[in-house]
């Protein structure tokens, strides 16, 4: 039988394409102080302009640099909680918010990591879901 | 008396059957950079033809394999918070949805590992709760 | 000045019991990947039936046994979300649950360690809250 | 310049009283498998008759002692959870409770730890947000 | 090409700025027992008269100093949950608040890392939800 790779990206596991698994596709992010385990193919798909991509694309594309902590993972100094939409979007193209996460909080991250789509998205829930409420950011 | 061996897979408690219990029987998998402890028989009694299933199950079965982590831990590069409710359904066969998670996001993870039963039942529950709001995906 | 020794089963500590406080009360629990740290007398004294007790209970009693971690911990293939309420109660005699959890969750935890008064009252609140809505598991 | 050391008891940060800071002053506490990290000082100042201040107090004053885990933090056999706005209240003196937070759970954990005056506040939370629910304990 | 350097308060990523990343950049700190990382610039940048740009500015503006943890991480008696926000706002600028986060909470953690902008903020917030609930604080 045929031995596939598990990588975030395939989307259609019944495709039969088989890819090798080199273990420099896994990928580390120590995101403020929060561990994200992930792969190149994720962070570099969705859009090759965003900070990401320039990261951790190929060598010529590279672009962006980052230090790394004691255990290997690249740092990132930006909240882990608004972070992980960003990164389940890269990984599958949907962006998907549970109930009590703020909008405002993953916009604040699409901006940072360079995702225009995304920001788009996040600008219209925000702005549909707009009441006078004190929930807003100071300006 | 006799000595039992406790995995997830037993439903009834009551039941008296004794079965062996050999420590390769549980595996750690590190989804997203988060570890969950699970067995095999847990990842593979539900669908026999899931991703995960291929990954851990009988030698001539398996036609998936993964990268592991330093620790050993099997790398998925998916959200670990949408994978819960997953991992919960392979140990019991309920689905059970906190309130404030989005069904959306089991929604991708039940498709990524290949759970058609999974993805009827929430794809039920995103068309009944389906209102005109901002919590749509990109499409 | 008489030392105490602290476990969470002393419920009033102003009694001035003194008991001996051995190291070997402390258990260590890796229950689906998260580790929780509490003692034998907590795991035994509500229901000396429940899987947990004939888990952790005096030697002649002990009729189950389970794997261990690297770090010592006793394997559960079970959700830890969902437990963390079934060891309150084993704390301290009251079901506790936050708004976000669902009942459902932790009454499969009590179904699956042999809780029948836990079940009872789980019971109960899962039917009073009961409106066709689709949170309901697969059946 | 005057250095200052940073503890959590000092209210007014601008009042430029120098206080010695003494590593001995952290304390790391293991609560049902979470790690809380504090000073002796904000375990001690509230309540001078409750368990952590007759566990964390002076040397003559201490009645009470525990077992240590094998990073040396002190095993207490309690929810995290709940235990986590406790601590806040030992900081700052405010009791601040999430939506999503049971006041029961809290209200428990301040029995044990023996702080009437917190738990005084507690019962009233409780009493008047009572309606005829399913979330109350068994009793 | 020009290699960059991410820190968390570079807010307009295509200005192409360069600037050295220095590893003594990146802090860690302990709040309550929880890991955050983060760089000096976003810890001085907001309010330079705030304890932790006393903590962690240049070598002649530093009036604070702090015990370390075994790790190294800097060790500071607060509540991490409402931390976060607050570590948030001083890496962009904005107060972004999740629903079941008591305002109340994060008040106190302005005051006691001196924040006095972001306090008024809060507590413009808090008196406009004000409600005669029971989630008020002891007073």
């Amino acid at each position: 039988s045929t031995k596939k790779c598990i990588k975030g990206h395939e989307r259609n596991m019944s495709s039969g394409t088989t890819s090798a698994c080199h273990s420099s596709e896994w990928v580390t992010l120590n995101v403020g102080g929060k561990i994200f385990t992930t792969t190149r193919s994720t962070l570099t798909q969705q859009d090759s302009t965003s900070m990401l991509a320039r990261m951790f694309g190929d060598e010529k594309t590279v672009t962006w640099h980052s230090s790394v902590d004691e255990s290997g993972a690249y740092l990132i100094d930006r909240s882990p909680r608004y972070f992980e939409p960003i990164l389940n979007y890269l990984r599958h193209g949907q962006l998907v918010l549970d109930k009590d996460i703020n909008p405002q909080g993953v916009l604040e991250e699409a901006r940072f990591f360079g995702l225009p789509t995304l920001m788009d998205t996040l600008e219209d829930i925000i702005e549909k879901n707009q009441v006078p409420d004190d929930r807003t950011p100071i300006t």
